[in-house]
């Protein structure tokens, strides 16, 4: 998608007036990211990225997610750095917008990761958790077990229109989910939304995790789960163990998983897939009109909810329960 | 608007293998061009272009357009250079559409140009036509004169939604200029889109002119017409003759203006006029429902019109007649 805001030459100068960037050189909007505007800004200095917050992305959190891309940069996890302006502020303004400048990561997504992939996602993973451990602030994950009902709302009167039974589904899962969800697992900062796309690999190394936006304040293992979904599925939506394991086995070198967490995993994933199911049925019945985008499928999620309604433990994703 | 067709790192690192410019290492869709899918790609070598000539930009016209920006580049306009492939081709394909590789540019466009904004692109656009002389290649241009009326009977019947009587403004300026219009002038490339967004600058130094997409051959000083369209007219619609004379002084140092091709300025300027009223006219009645992009105003160009149809001469935009 990309770019609802337009910036100028003048006003994107005088912005940059207020750092220590050296001279803009030229930017251009870059057809990334679906809540924000970004631009791609060269300067004599170097490559940035200029992000221009839209109304979706609550204001009140931007401190959150600059500090926290901060806070791990500076735990030498390859993300993007906010850059402070002269007065040392990480937030700024442009064209009436919350705006900040991170550095520029260089990287390629992998539309289909290998098992390999999925070992380098999982330690990365991992390494982020440890790093997020001293952060200093919280975010409330809103999109987690709270979050699903309210969305639920919003399209359980549609959502039999794309699959036969899927309120009643939906209904029954929620339920089983708000009752057992496991709320007692190690907390801490997750990404909340890595998948392959947010993930940049230069020649068969990981060297970068991008889009911050969604990250918060949860249980650990729930972003392990995100990402089992996220990575570990084939086309065909078949759960491959091989990523499972590769990508557990690597997480787990770097944080060993807790027994309350291993024998969570199973649940953890059906709320994950729920989250992305929900959220994509929302956004299904919402496309505007004559939009470029195409939504995601909904149904891809609720092909990985079904897997994990019949796993019995976390060895069916291909760690030791 | 912009990157219509998705291009995976997979085919890209693919198609850049059939050349020599390194390894890849990021690339980002970019919100520019209204008629290409157009990518910044960073590779071990540099920064580069790449466009992917979607359906509108007929295929026969890319060997003329892609030849050109050689052509002129060797010359010393700074233009983007079409890189070629290890086989010498400046044209392939990505995703199953034609594609090229061209050089970054860098530089930043102004959207209120000064006097001396104009006087640079005056000089520009001379050097541009007189390096395009010994260019080889011909391109009818398919927007001049005997293209109007076609544009027209696709919005005849809306005109008057947007002014009263439209209709018939249009269809009388149609008929002098079909019968007038200044058929005999000195020919050669030109750039016919040169608008503020093709130019760049660094400083106050003209850096690089882009989007020759447009080009063909026609008139020279036709060109001229369309930049004092482009160019010289204030955000009130009134032509301010300080910058107009500071475009056509600084053109005529370079490429002296001959006697009939002053003379015919003012038809010449009616009928860019008319041209870009006609395009943005049918754009208006066009827009796909949704569209992030607002097409622009055509009664910008009406009443550009209107000042050409009351210019006596030459004198009148600043130049002796």
């Amino acid at each position: 998608m990309a770019v609802y805001t337009d910036v100028t030459a003048e006003q994107l100068a005088g912005f940059l007036a207020g750092y220590d960037l050296g001279k803009l050189l030229s930017y251009k909007g870059i057809a990334e990211g679906v809540e924000n505007s970004n631009f791609l800004v060269h300067t004599s200095t170097g490559n940035y990225i200029l992000t221009l917050y839209e109304k979706r992305v609550a204001a009140k959190d931007l401190p959150f997610f600059l500090g926290l891309m901060q806070h791990l940069h500076s735990r030498g996890i390859s993300c993007p750095q906010p850059i402070e302006n002269k007065k040392g502020e990480l937030l700024g303004k442009v064209a009436g917008r919350p705006a900040a400048i991170v550095s520029f990561l260089d990287g390629l997504w992998i539309r289909r990761p290998s098992a390999d992939h999925c070992a380098a996602l999982g330690e990365a993973l991992a390494k982020l958790h440890r790093a997020g451990l001293d952060f200093g602030r919280k975010r409330r994950n809103t999109l987690s077990v709270e979050g699903w009902r309210p969305l639920f709302e919003h399209c359980r009167g549609r959502a039999d229109e794309v699959h036969r039974n899927l309120r009643d589904l939906i209904e029954k899962e929620l339920a089983v989910l708000e009752r057992d969800w496991p709320r007692r697992l190690p907390q801490g900062v997750i990404h909340a939304d890595l998948f392959p796309d947010n993930v940049f690999f230069l020649g068969d190394s990981l060297s970068g995790i991008i889009d911050f936006y969604f990250a918060c304040t949860d249980a650990l293992a729930y972003d392990v789960a995100i990402c089992l979904n996220a990575w570990c599925f084939e086309v065909d939506h078949s759960f491959n163990v091989t990523k499972g394991r590769a990508l557990l086995q690597a997480y787990a070198r770097v944080r060993a998983l807790g027994e309350d967490e291993r024998a969570a995993l199973p649940r953890l994933a059906r709320g994950a897939a729920l989250r992305f199911l929900l959220t994509r049925l929302v956004d299904w019945f919402n496309v505007p009109p004559g939009a470029l985008v195409r939504p995601k499928d909904p149904m891809e999620y609720f092909r990985k909810l079904r897997f994990h309604q019949k796993v019995k433990s976390a060895s069916d994703y291909g760690i030791g329960a």
